[in-house]
């Protein structure tokens, strides 16, 4: 009977901010390769949205002299768990503020996670009213399904990297009530390579992983859902055949189970499009754990991940100290 | 800030029960034909599982006279969780009382639904801990994935039929805090045929729908896990190789997207395999209706589902009064 | 020792010229959500071929009063192979004559079949050779994959009714030196209702199927290659959202075990998104034959193939005897 | 009209043999892991199907000492074809001589292609006639799908290792009268690494590559088809669960565009499980040739094969001479 209950009031991610040196050619990347639509613009950003996304937008592409992850928003289960994760956060010492919301949203509530990266909670949002043009003719889908590109659903998770993982993955726990569902763990557990964590049942919607340049702030990557594998397939097709650069995949992690293939969208960030995975149900999810030995490759046939997959992230960094440090490591996503 | 804060005392469908007069035959068509593993027998019953199912077992078959579903149960999210759905159940004068839990859970509270259908609520469960010979190369699996038929991944839901559709619809809502994600309504909203809900992300873990017959406490179908769209063409494959009636499918319903095959197992009872949906994230989820015109026939890309598929459910009985009623209703899962 | 040497005179189906009394709405179908190219166009004919298709083109899209099939060329596997079958075609009494060919073609031979279907052999033809925005990134692929609508790979078959299949089968094998690969015979073989043939390895790259109205030269359907049954699944999806007519399917056949989706173009052609089937190697291949109850409802898994599967053919026209007779027919495809 | 007639002799691979030194763990992964039938068992030989295969038996399985390729069989399109390529082939200087023919196979034509491996011709062959427990539900289908692991359809191809690249393949050419269908070829087309070619539609049912150890008569790997890619990620997954090393894969080829997954059957013998590829019915076909710089990685995606992949074969063999002259090699298959 001493099973704490368990914190559930953040519902799911809402949004990522994605920075562009290369804006219109990222939004070609994402608009006609992946086949997201735009559905508002103002100055130097444009919204997008998947196909099965429920909310107005999820995808948010602003030009920057760098890329980078810009705003990550979170949405709660209801008004009264906005302001009890804001008084959290505040009591946190991490606050920034509150704000009238970015579009299609409500006010938010702005913080930093530890390591830097900008984030935000809210509750009111927008809901997608198709134009004709983009109506589904089935009553419960958001948006038509276009058959343009890859045709992604929906924005699905993302993963940061983090100069100390486990003081992030602690907050994210803690602060805001995400489940830890893996880790990797070296140095019998002393290390803390990556944790993998969700408000819900999809198997993580944030990761946090060591970053090997000792940066704050950085992105690994942000991922976009297909239903199904063969999807993922079709996917490296189409871009390869728009000579977009493929670093790994598709394959199929053993971390997760996903189902990935990592791109680099024109601006330089590395996107993820990905089916698979697994569902998490259990209130009381041990867990899992894997130490170098058990992580090998990251991957679960055996394809090794390339050396970029560690080494690079948005934005990308000289390493400050010793590289021989970094390079010890082996691939961890 | 009117907005209700969503109950989410329980987590999950633990487990389902059915009833089997052709036992042995029930027992290969899920064992030989689905993949399951046997995990515990005892006196009339064999306990299943699905190679992805975190807990021991989510399947238990019974031999009986009749097919038909027997106990219902539900997970809940902690033991607070547990003590005050019992509660709130039997304030609602449907409560049957405490056991001591079946094969591989602790104590289960159980009642009986509007319709008469056994449910439990339970919170321990035994996590599964496979043998040598089932264990994965997949750490974050909990079973090797056998390659032998169709591969179920896990049980995923089940669709009871109901006398009063509305009376146990709102029982779920408001007592178990299940959040309606689709109805089929007809005569301007006045006739509830179906409504389709969920504890979870999963879109839904229960349906219920109207029993043209007239019955009580019957069950429309239960549904097995899939990853793929093209693991339910292999299942098909599998299923008329081996002289199991397939229904209907492999096709696309309109309403939830599922990809579905439906089959009758040897002993009666209606068993779907199912992939494809979408999660439901958004705490404010507003309900998808269908009307007549809207509901069609049912599926997506146009064809029809059979007259059995609305008069046939396990234990199958007569029509008490006049058949006319019946039959003027379209198809409605 | 007795086994007489196949013919081996005509290599493939060459391509296929369709009639539409929609013309803009055809070449939207089949260039917007089928994902074709068009190549060339002149008069009133547009040309169009698959990101697969080796020869520049495929598919001849033509103005005309009413839709129905039109030259359906044969290309031969030598100028030589050209010459004899010219002259046994000549000797059946069938021939039209020698023409200057059509676009992308060599010079060809043009005949009748025996129901009245025009059809013409050739042999030299213009390999595509596609303009720098097509090009692919796989050096033996013809043209770059897309990524547009359903992307179909290349022009596969076409079945045709014949008031006579049994004159038209033995024309195809014998003068053509087609081989036969299945069959269904009715009344203990007397009544042959279709027959499935093919120049190579693929299955069938004609059939011959009982007009039950009594027409001439109609078209049932032609038919489009895809090469996974996920694709058909997809493009089930897109054809819907373009408010598409999908008659039946996606599904698979006992017949070919091709897995199929039949849709309407808009100019009312019957067009087959396929992919499965098998390939035919045997240079002794014994034809399958199905009966009555062998035939079943001419799908694998049980889903019945709609009555128009059987009525309805292009163009279309009203039966000239009693109705009756057709009626008793199962479907045959 | 000088375009040559192109012989068509031989119709299509009719069967491997396969040394084991570890028969019985061989055995397993064929029958239990790949889902093969055993349909003979003969001194140290089983004779294996997949369920696609039409002949009786296409995977002839031999107890040795050390792995690697036995008799590799063809089968020609009639007995006067038979009597054409034997003479051809003696007139080379390369006949063994007559047998009464093998398990399932008429008498045939034993010879050495150039390197030596051992091959024969045949015409006459018992067709697959199964067991009551192995019937298909499908007439068209020669077995049942039985579910059991990978269920590959058919064997598809294989690959050897040739110390003269040019002389196999000019021999297969003129003598067999194979179709070239792909190629690379390194240093201006001076140095032939690897070539493609089939007697049918199959894009390659044999291909030699340059042997860099310059062995004699060894094996790079046997091709046991699936209908889609998805099978082949299934096969992944059972492959690895039963402790089976994956070399490479699942991923995409850039020549031939085939789908593959390399594994070591337990004897040591390099096996693919493959699907998509493409058909080949031009009758003048132009061989698509890659260079140093067009082949890069061997692969569509970018993904890199393993060193292995080029040093490893079966049997494997030290290297004769100086062994950096064999690394320069990039990988070519």
């Amino acid at each position: 009977m001493s099973f704490a209950e368990p914190l559930h009031d953040i519902a799911h991610l809402g949004g990522i901010e994605l920075f562009t040196p290369r804006f219109e050619r990222s939004l070609w990347y994402f608009h006609d390769l992946l086949g997201m639509e735009v559905v508002h613009r103002n100055g130097s950003s444009a919204y997008l949205r998947g196909w099965g996304d429920h909310s107005v937008s999820t995808l948010k592409l602003t030009s920057a002299d760098r890329p980078g992850v810009g705003c990550i928003a979170w949405r709660t289960v209801s008004p009264q768990a906005l302001e009890r994760r804001a008084e959290a956060i505040t009591a946190d010492g991490l606050a920034i503020g509150w704000t009238n919301g970015d579009f299609g949203r409500g006010r938010s509530f702005r913080f930093c996670d530890p390591d830097g990266h900008l984030m935000e909670l809210y509750f009111e949002e927008q809901k997608y009213d198709p134009p004709a043009r983009l109506r589904s003719a089935l009553k419960n889908q958001p948006q038509k399904y276009t058959g343009r590109g890859v045709g992604v659903r929906r924005t699905d998770h993302l993963a940061l990297l983090a100069a100390d993982v486990g003081r992030n993955r602690r907050f994210a726990e803690s602060t805001l009530g995400f489940q830890l569902r893996e880790q990797v763990l070296f140095e019998q557990g002393k290390r803390e390579i990556g944790s993998w964590m969700s408000p819900n049942a999809i198997h993580h919607q944030l990761a946090y992983v060591a970053d090997v340049k000792g940066g704050h702030g950085r992105l690994h990557h942000i991922s976009m859902w297909v239903d199904n594998r063969e999807d993922v397939l079709r996917a490296a097709d189409i871009l390869v055949e728009n000579a977009i650069f493929v670093e790994a995949g598709p394959s199929k992690h053993n971390n997760s189970q996903g189902f990935y293939l990592y791109s680099y969208e024109p601006g330089g960030n590395r996107v993820e499009i990905y089916s698979g995975s697994y569902l998490v149900l259990a209130p009381d999810w041990r867990p899992v754990t894997w130490n170098e030995e058990e992580r090998g490759s990251g991957t679960y046939w055996g394809a090794p991940l390339p050396e970029s997959f560690i080494q690079y992230a948005t934005p990308d960094i000289e390493p400050p100290g010793r590289k021989s440090d970094s390079l010890d490591l082996p691939v961890f996503f």
